[in-house]
């Protein structure tokens, strides 16, 4: 725990106005905010069981339905950020006893095992390479070695820039043996391809503040009726109470009864944010993420780097770019945070060192910032030593915008 | 769960501007936003590792000592409305098989309660009616009787507009039998004395929507090294990953290291409204909310109403007034709403339809709010035929506000 520099009972601390430095976020997360979304959030307040917030209410859940491509009733913004609706998803549906199966390809499906253990679950694993999707065959023998109760996968994984494809095949699998399909769309929802009916998926979590572009702090998600027809029908009480969706369900329900205060100027927020991808229509956003992303994609190959995961299952909103020999990725990183105001990542568990992950997310994904990002990486890396072509990846990179 | 009213797979829902009433905000929370803190929440992100976010969480937790009147390292905004921070405490501290101590007499000791039977704790109850504060003598009865591991308050119950005296004398007595102390401070941090070192609570937690005027979504929890102690040597997991304090020391401590997405607006907006808290000065803030809700009070003793808790626990910031004889509670709420967009709320739970919460919370607590309320609660119960003497209330109010 950081230490306090002074005596704070004593003296007020001497804290200054808030002047963060003006960045562009082409990270994991999050992603630059639309001007029209900040503005939302400085809007007076109004009560979390006023008649207005209510109607409030319902236009987020309209628009929630409408971006994951549902029509599940049960359809919320959890108050939390993206991992809250990560818990409620597996802590309300795995109940003690169950048995889950989870993926071990990347950082997410360890955290999908370690809530899914707290809730009182048995977990058990489907292999892939960290960089790979799960393939289909594997998924159906772990399917029918285990008979899990859930099944949960990572629709596009954060940390290796992998899209997971074949959904519907997995989720038909899963519904042969009776198991219930989470997915994590965290990185997909708003961005990515996705169709939660169309699909089969039974439950969906993502969060606000990547290709929604919308600050964190009310995340997404779904549940189709079957998967609340567990939740509801559950022997135990869920051990989250905040996150205990059958109580939740008197608030967003029809009831509208007190559960707990409502971040409300997080639901404005993602209000205003989800009207953004209504006005732009859903597909459209995909196609706009998959052409500015493949300008992206196209800068960094046109320089000599690689792309972490080939064309099949690349991931237009999450970039993972393999670290060229000679540099470090974290000196980079710092590079362009100083000299540019540019956030990129580095990777994550089996991937540290190994990869840049540079988002094209929501209002992030823009040509000036994608050819930011092509110009200035090409140029730190060159003055690092790697033997990349700057200019080489930049002309790539404004042909294939100009082509859009 | 309210229905869609069109198929949204097909069209995108039809979602106008956002264009929220301008409501007063005189209920038991959320309480109006200054400004400052509303222009706070449209600045643009920086990524929750970025390392100017690093020093603006080091300014908040600095704030939150002051405020909390403490010098805890362990002092953070947890990500997630006042229930939030509240399951955090509760859930970290109570392990399974602890027994935890809770009050009956209002709505939050019940929340504690569900909590701490989650956390696989078993819960016993020291007693007083709803409206009364819990007697000390009670309570070392049921410490000597339970030998409990935790023994938690309400500090400020925002049910019954009580505030719990003798605080040094209960936590005396919980720690003769080495229980932790676990305060209940959402509507007192900010608005009523608090001193957490020198009352020696071990474990508090608030809400930023209440005296704080500041919107919900990261919520103040501070714990001694005693307590965190405790938490780190836990046998078992805490049954939350998203609420994991020993996960969050990661975040929050020194390392830096991701845990998850901190709700970053939420986190800037903390900061201002601390920063509001830091230059008017904690004890000068306590003063203002006693001064200003004593005028309140004054107009409603004059106007002939009673107040639900007697001077010697009288809470300012939450006003608890008995319900005149003849008139329906929800009737005078919906229109005080209606005519002048003005929110005071209803009575809970053992006290549903005998009281109005009538909140007095930061910067609610304006002389120009204090009035309002005197004067359009007199008005509506009039209206509705209560036996009162609005204008005597009016006078009696601003006289007490001329004076301070």
């Amino acid at each position: 725990m950081a230490s306090s520099e002074e005596q704070t009972l004593e003296t007020a601390p001497d804290v200054g106005e808030l002047t963060p430095p003006n960045r562009t976020l082409m990270g994991p997360g999050p992603s630059d905010v639309n001007p029209r979304v900040l503005r939302a959030m400085s809007t007076p307040l109004v009560g979390h069981l006023d008649p207005s917030f209510i109607e409030i209410m319902n236009d987020v859940q309209d628009l929630l339905r409408y971006t994951f491509r549902t029509d599940n009733q049960w359809t919320i913004p959890v108050s939390g950020t993206g991992s809250a609706s990560m818990e409620a998803a597996i802590g309300n549906v795995v109940e003690p006893g169950d048995t889950m199966l989870v993926p071990t390809n990347g950082y997410f499906g360890g955290r999908m095992a370690s809530m899914a253990e707290r809730a009182g679950g048995t977990v058990v694993t489907v292999d892939a390479p960290w960089g790979e999707p799960l393939d289909p065959d594997d998924v159906a023998n772990a399917l029918a070695e285990h008979d899990p109760d859930v099944f949960g996968f990572i629709h596009a994984e954060t940390s290796t820039g992998v899209v997971q494809p074949d959904v519907p095949e997995l989720t038909a699998a899963a519904h042969d043996h009776d198991a219930l399909v989470i997915a994590d769309t965290v990185t997909s929802l708003g961005g990515v391809e996705l169709r939660v009916d169309e699909w089969g998926i039974d439950v969906a979590y993502s969060g606000p503040q990547k290709c929604l572009s919308c600050p964190p702090g009310a995340s997404p998600l779904t549940l189709s009726d079957d998967a609340m027809e567990k939740v509801l029908g559950r022997d135990t009480d869920p051990r989250s109470w905040y996150l205990d969706l059958s109580l939740l369900e008197g608030y967003w329900g029809s009831d509208r009864s007190y559960h707990h205060t409502a971040p409300i100027t997080n639901v404005y927020a993602i209000r205003e944010a989800l009207r953004l991808v209504a006005e732009e229509g859903i597909e459209a956003r995909w196609e706009r993420h998959r052409e500015l992303a493949g300008a992206l994609k196209a800068g960094m190959e046109g320089m000599g780097l690689e792309m972490n995961a080939p064309e099949a299952y690349w991931l237009p909103s999450l970039n993972a770019v393999r670290v060229p020999d000679g540099v470090d990725d974290g000196d980079i990183c710092a590079d362009l945070l100083e000299r540019y105001d540019l956030e990129i990542a580095s990777g994550l568990g089996d991937l540290t060192g190994e990869i840049f992950r540079i988002g094209c997310m929501g209002h992030s994904a823009r040509p000036e910032n994608v050819l930011l990002v092509v110009t200035a990486l090409g140029d730190s890396l060159e003055v690092h030593g790697a033997d990349v072509d700057p200019d080489a990846g930049v002309a790539a990179c404004r042909r294939a915008l100009r082509s859009l």
